[in-house]
């Protein structure tokens, strides 16, 4: 699982869990309704924002990203390498014997099309159509995670507008006011906490794997058309390459 | 009806109203002259801001959102198929005593065009400024809801305010202060709630109905071009399930 | 005039003094000095920020804006036919008489152009051009009307910290404390009803108007492309058509 | 100078300030360290934020901005008829002896490379470069302006914090309350102040400007490109004019 | 390093330290507790929101962002037309043994795919995917800062609240609420000039010196590609020189 997930989510909640037992008891700071409001407010609106389907998805989609790990860029280029060379030598049906072996489906179906000897232009098409839906896909993930977010303290603000025309409601007696207060503010303290300790990070998460995801598939999708266009292997190369950091390069 | 639809609601307006019960008896939330002026105030504002027959529109909208279901993609895929395996076989003409059958207005339009003949660019043309507009129509009714949502706590604020100031000039006997401040909170969290329980969350799902029915008329598009190029019905479905997740892909 | 504008005022206005006059006199909410300084504050941030001519002409686009009214496409579609029939039948020529009877400057002048004969591509040139900076100065009119919904509640703000500052100086006598702050947010009051009861309504529907505007000339201007190409009468309906809700559609 | 600046200057800090004295001496609102801490903060964060040149040089740009008066747009029509008929009439060479007389640099420039015979294409090339870094450089300005508004109201919260926090902490004698609070809001005012009346306006006049510019140099190179590929003077009148709105255009 | 960051800093921190100490001992602003809330919580919170080397890794990109230094465009300028007149004179590959002695990764990558021979396109084609992914990179760093500003008051306030319910539980003795609500403001005040004084302008500075470093980068493209088509000195100057303000080009 994803290091900094871990670390993260102990330091941040292991702030908050001390600042608050550093000044008084945990217990006056739980509260099962508040809570309850909070997260299936919070839950409710958002399935009336998306599809039954959506809403349960998404924990798929925070367990792919969470536990999933990416191929790295060098490998990549190492194995156009590889395929560019033999293509070179031996011609493209060469790479035939090799799709069986490869594992990632986008990439196999790309070396397919070239193999099967379509334009590189209708390649291109193809395979620009898959990853911008992907794109759609990982966006619609961090979305819902986005108005998760949003939702949070505007169910944890109606909590304590609620609590507060209670507390003004019934006050006879002066010492019961500092008390309804804070238990009226606790539903605040939990949508702020949801939404930026748990829901807004999930959510910047989600958009760093997708990006980093994308950048190989354009990667890869740049590999195949340069060898569906028969190109230099070097100049293949350089155009790789030219996606990555200078410190992580592969040079020949 | 959309099942998430129903559910997020009763979830969310179910713990809103258990979080009131169990504090006080509902009366003390209840205000016609507060509900009126955050609704009707709402209403008003969006009536200036839009012609009166896209905010009454929106009713329809909303319906067709909710009610309306979509062909399924793979049911496309199979459809088109079909099609493209005829024209091959037959010839254009012979999709001509299909249209008929036909009940998608849009499909049966391209595929009308495209049986007359046209260009391929031409009907990409038509087909284009089809789905722009119809993108154009969905988006004014998603922007009417959130002109609404922005407007409902906007009015609730006002209200709100209303109250303080008639509590301010009439601060005499100090008892009074509470339920006062109690009663002129009530058209904030009217507000608070009608945006956050009702309509953005419909603003969302019209969007994300939106975005599906798009799709499916690119995929559409994107298969009447393909077989007015006259292309070859294996790269159609190519094309077609590159739309599509992984998860959900039609293959043969 | 346009109705909904009327409907929207007076039911908004309406409800505010309602809510107003339920729970005290109509007196303590009226103060000339709070009025002027958020209006006038108002117009005074606008003109630095926008040439004394701009914030003027923002008169003259709301008055045309609300009492225009615009030619219905369907009406457009009619006279496309009947236009393209005649460069048809008797030669584009033709259309030279009828140009002295068309009233819409942007129809007769891409008319025109056709008929003398230029390149459909230096046509559509000029007339996107020309439809680009109608937007443009529909944009202008519409940030004025933004900009003053921004600075109508900030002025609101402004007012109201003064009078707190002067009421927390001169606190020796706590009964007037109420009235003072009273007082003090009725400035607030004032902006937050400027702002989304009149500008911010005002400023979406200046822009549903424009999209409206807008929408009508790229139909006129795809249909003298579209003669100027000599394109069939049908293909012209079609792509005409395509630019409508299906309802609303001419079919002949 | 800009008329309307001063009007608005005049009229908003008017307003404020009678505001201020119709309830108390003006006295109570001046406060040297709260001034300090909202401006000083603001330019440091400012000077962290950009590099010095960068804050030095907004001085410059505002100076330009408000003084300096641009061409009328239809003088610059006039002037390109008068090119485009002589270099009808005489060939593009008899330009040539005008250029020095030509005070506007950027249309020099553009004539210079128009006579040395350079392709429209490439002329195009280096003018549109022009104009976009011109425009990054205007926004560049403003964006310093923007950025002045976001520090100033945060500058003056950090400031209201503070006070609030050295209240409370020493709040033995409730008779100080009032006026600490009071001294307190003022850097929550001189922020809101800065930000409304200020900053935020003279951002959006730069950005009114900096448009207009924007569009003359356009029409400009219009011009020269349209010259440069020998159009008729007519054409090009009708091209320039699609520029302006209705009532402005020089008909000949 | 950068003088403007350093006098920034010091006047915006000094300024609000004397706005402390004017006041107050500095003392009752110290809270460790409440500085571990929010310093630790925003560090976690963005080590959700990113990978783990991105964080680390926006130390390196500060310490660059501030410490290197870029090249004056003048000089580039001059390098370039250095280049193309002996590229005109003595041919493209006299440029061969200069690659050596050239320090800047880009410009080597560019001028050393040109002696070889490179179409213009291809190598346009490189050097645009090498910038853009350059701008990525420079992206990601400013964003994680904006993360930082955006979570630091989101913690502040998360503090705040936990402060105020455990000050409104135990409101025994009025005399303690002072200063519990003031200890309670701080983590608001650590959050607000964390945000205000260190991440956002640390993130503005970084989106300046990438926006510099892009231009300069898209200046050296430009020239390439020149040299690679064989254009004439004079020409390439007029393009490198139209990416400067008038002031500061560089006229032969």
């Amino acid at each position: 699982m994803d290091l900094a997930t871990i670390i993260g989510t102990v330091l941040s909640f292991g702030l908050v869990l001390s600042a608050i037992l550093v000044g008084s008891p945990l217990g006056i700071f739980i509260s099962i309704p508040s809570a309850l409001i909070v997260i299936g407010g919070t839950i409710g609106a958002s399935l009336v924002n998306y599809p039954l389907g959506h809403v349960i998805g998404v924990v798929g989609v925070i367990k792919k990203t969470l536990f999933s790990s990416l191929e790295s860029p060098s490998d990549i280029i190492e194995k156009f390498m590889d395929f560019a060379n033999r293509a070179r030598r031996e011609g493209i049906l060469s790479l035939e014997p090799l799709l069986k072996s490869i594992e990632d489906d986008f990439l196999r179906k790309g070396l397919q099309l070239t193999v099967d000897g379509l334009e590189p232009q209708v390649i291109q098409e193809i395979l620009e159509t898959e990853i911008q839906y992907l794109e759609n896909r990982h966006e619609t993930g961090a979305e819902i995670l986005k108005v998760f977010a949003d939702f949070a303290p505007a169910m944890g603000m109606i909590g304590t507008v609620i609590g507060l025309v209670q507390m003004l409601q019934t006050m006879s007696d002066p010492s019961t006011i500092g008390p309804a207060m804070a238990v009226a503010l606790l539903t605040t303290l939990y949508g702020a906490i949801l939404a930026n300790l748990v829901f807004t990070p999930m959510c910047g998460k989600l958009k760093t794997r997708s990006k980093e995801e994308v950048l190989l598939r354009e990667m890869v999708m740049e590999g195949i058309i340069s060898i569906s266009k028969g190109e230099n292997p070097k100049i293949i190369e350089e155009k790789l390459n030219s996606f990555l950091p200078p410190k992580i390069r592969k040079e020949t």
